[in-house]
């Protein structure tokens, strides 16, 4: 991971009852993306809400990842049944702090 | 939550096998947060990894969210026990978009 600044996709949602191949999809779409220009990284969690965090050079990545055909596809597919609702957003990591444990 | 540009603070996190004390903390936390200046809202998930992201006005509601008291007790609380890892990124969010099922 770089310095910052770089950029963080922040992709919040909530599942329909159908999870029918979603997590077939959600593994391609994370091996898909970790072939993409600029990626970073990814941080995912799930506890009833779902949060997932792509990390990226530049906004210009962003957008070709957006615009992937296969891309698309997947997220036409959780429009049509996987999600009840989502949110993301674009962010710009201005700062940064870490902490391991001695 | 207003339209952006608003503040994201990432909080990413490996707990330690220390447990007690520490959802009622976080709880205790949430609930500070909600009183501060600027607040605007927090997600949270956790599996294996924990995720929190809290949204906030501008970038001083930040600082002085970070430099409260209780806030900073915690933080040396949360050091010292509860976390094996941790990173903070300040982001600003510069875009978002929203999708409901109908």
């Amino acid at each position: 991971m770089p310095q910052p600044p770089y950029y963080a996709v922040i992709f919040t949602n909530q599942q329909t009852s159908d999870t029918e191949g979603y997590s077939e999809m959600a593994d391609a779409m994370e091996q898909l993306a970790q072939q993409q220009p600029g990626y970073l990284g990814m941080e995912h969690a799930r506890e009833g809400l779902a949060i997932t965090i792509s990390y990226w050079e530049t906004l210009q990545d962003i957008a070709r990842w957006k615009e992937n055909l296969d891309h698309l596809q997947a997220q036409k597919l959780g429009r049509d049944r996987w999600y009840q609702w989502y949110k993301t957003r674009i962010c710009k990591v201005e700062r940064e702090y870490e902490f391991h444990k001695s």
